[in-house]
């Protein structure tokens, strides 16, 4: 009942979007090229910098996440729960992005865009990401009754080509016929890295858990594309303020979860029941994490996001090589190569 | 020794070779040129015509050819000698070349153009394509003391780049950047599309087997390469009348492969033992895409010959399931979508 008001509210929200989307991309379309007739080419420059590092960043604190969880899974199973490590996570991305804050206001001063008290006009469609990544995740539950984790984890690359659709349907914005060969080709390359001896299984999936897996890629690529709608909306507002918002919703749907998943073991066991170093490490690097992607939302976009994540992938498997003893398999070297080809292809078939 | 000689001869004759294609390509691009500025676009239709049938015709055959060697299989081993039949097959297509040339005979009269009898000049270089199958052909018989037959089957996609290279190397023709990644895609895309849960064993290849795969690769790509050149050198030579050359010295180095490999069982059983319907089948399909080859090389070039015989490779798998019952794994779907963009892709980063 809730979740369909949600879902509602979320129709309604999208059209008018799309709308101030389209409006403020030719604006900033417009003040580049005022920029560049007035030849402020420095500040071009320092776009693609910052674009880089958060990217850079985005792509290593998603490697290294991945690594955590082998770690901690080699360690033995999970013993915290693990929607109250969630909620931890989007504390502690509300509480850094806080004391970014505090010392943007020391050095500048509070100003309009920086300023933490909002408008219900700016702050109504910030629970939606948060509320379509609580609905993914309890789906996730779900799922299991028809695919297994291994074949989980194949079909999750079907986001990759529900963020491009959404990506072009929702903001507008156009790939060049290169760059969709470049984006098919990454999801065929990240599938085939992927595959091992039972991932045939995958072809056997009933409908159901075709309909499950397709339904929960719509969801995640909605929600990362949305996301950027909100944080594209103003491109003048700070950042941190932007992630403050959606992080306290964030927490709040969280909390909610909480208390539908884990309120027995919480207020039997305690908080922090099961929490260990690598625990907090975790914590740390997912807070990190998702504050680098919604800095790739609002440097970047979901393409970039989806391309790095995708490498972040590969390279674990190789760092793994070392730190585990992984073995790389043929399969892993030519969904390497097809990606590798699939990133050149995205920048070499750039719109003029 | 003697293959030694053939090498030296080889590269002699390379040199000089490459000169007269780029003077030939010289001539064909200001006739080209001159035509359209006539107004004879309807000649470039013709081309163009004529180059999408040799390339069907080639796809079809050789995908049916596959079709063969499994019901073969499925009859049981093969009972007659390898080298009798490749040797048939040599004769059929001088035959079928030379029918080809009566006719044209009849109808247009002997031309300088159409004329069986020929030069030394002309004639010197037609034995080393013939020369370089036989000798990839005897090391075939040593690389499996390294590799299995389905790790040999993965490694000789190997071919694809190795043709890629030549071509570019020995024919001066360029491939645009997007060409060249689609085509380092088809490779991935083949070797994705076979692989199955053994094909991991061929990353344990010691580096005599590499070195005999990579050595066979360059002497399939170069043949290919060469033969393109032979033609391509007299443009306005018929093609049935190259054929005939090419196709003799086929016959002359496959009579000594039988009198190397089989000339005790041709001795004591005969020349056909073991000769059922479908070899015939296969000899008169195997002729037929000889032919085709030839014809691909002269009007179209070895990129399309390589892209045909990829998607034919495809073209059985599908066909398999139909005739066979094979099941198509998940691995073929991702190699089979890769290879798509990849023809995709080679056509659409066409150089301007």
């Amino acid at each position: 009942m809730e979740y369909r008001k949600i879902k509602d509210e979320d129709d309604h929200d999208v059209a008018s979007d799309i709308e101030s989307v389209k409006g403020k991309s030719h604006t900033v379309a417009s003040s580049n090229i005022a920029m560049a007739t007035l030849g402020v080419g420095s500040s071009e420059r320092i776009n693609w910098k910052r674009k880089g590092v958060v990217t850079c960043a985005l792509t290593i604190l998603t490697s290294s996440q991945a690594i955590l969880i082998v770690w901690s899974k080699r360690a033995g199973k999970y013993e915290y729960s693990v929607t109250t490590a969630n909620f931890l996570v989007e504390t502690l991305k509300c509480a850094l992005s806080l004391l970014a804050l505090t010392r943007i206001w020391k050095n500048e001063g509070v100003t309009d865009d920086n300023r933490l008290s909002t408008t219900y006009d700016e702050v109504k469609v910030f629970p939606i990401p948060a509320a379509l990544y609580l609905f993914k995740n309890l789906l996730q539950y779900y799922i299991f009754a028809y695919v297994d984790a291994p074949g989980y984890q194949i079909l999750k690359n079907l986001n990759i080509i529900s963020t491009g659709v959404l990506y072009r349907i929702i903001l507008k914005k156009k790939l060049s016929e290169i760059q969709w060969a470049g984006f098919i080709l990454l999801c065929c390359g990240c599938t085939t890295a992927q595959l091992n001896s039972n991932s045939d299984r995958v072809l056997q999936t009933s409908l159901p858990g075709w309909t499950m897996a397709i339904v929960m890629a719509l969801l995640s690529g909605f929600a990362g594309v949305y996301t950027e709608a909100i944080i594209k909306k103003r491109p003048s507002r700070n950042i941190n303020v932007q992630n403050f918002w959606l992080y306290v919703f964030g927490m709040a749907f969280n909390a909610v979860a909480i208390v539908i998943q884990d309120f027995d073991a919480v207020a039997n066991k305690g908080f922090f029941h099961g929490y260990s170093f690598i625990t907090v490490l975790m914590i740390l690097n997912h807070a990190l994490s998702g504050i680098a992607v919604s800095m790739v939302m609002k440097y970047a976009d979901n393409i970039v996001k989806v391309y790095s994540t995708s490498v972040a992938m590969l390279l674990t498997a190789v760092v793994s090589v070392f730190l585990f003893n992984f073995h790389l398999s043929l399969a892993f070297f030519l969904g390497s190569t097809v990606v590798s080809v699939s990133v050149y292809l995205h920048s070499a078939g750039k719109l003029r």
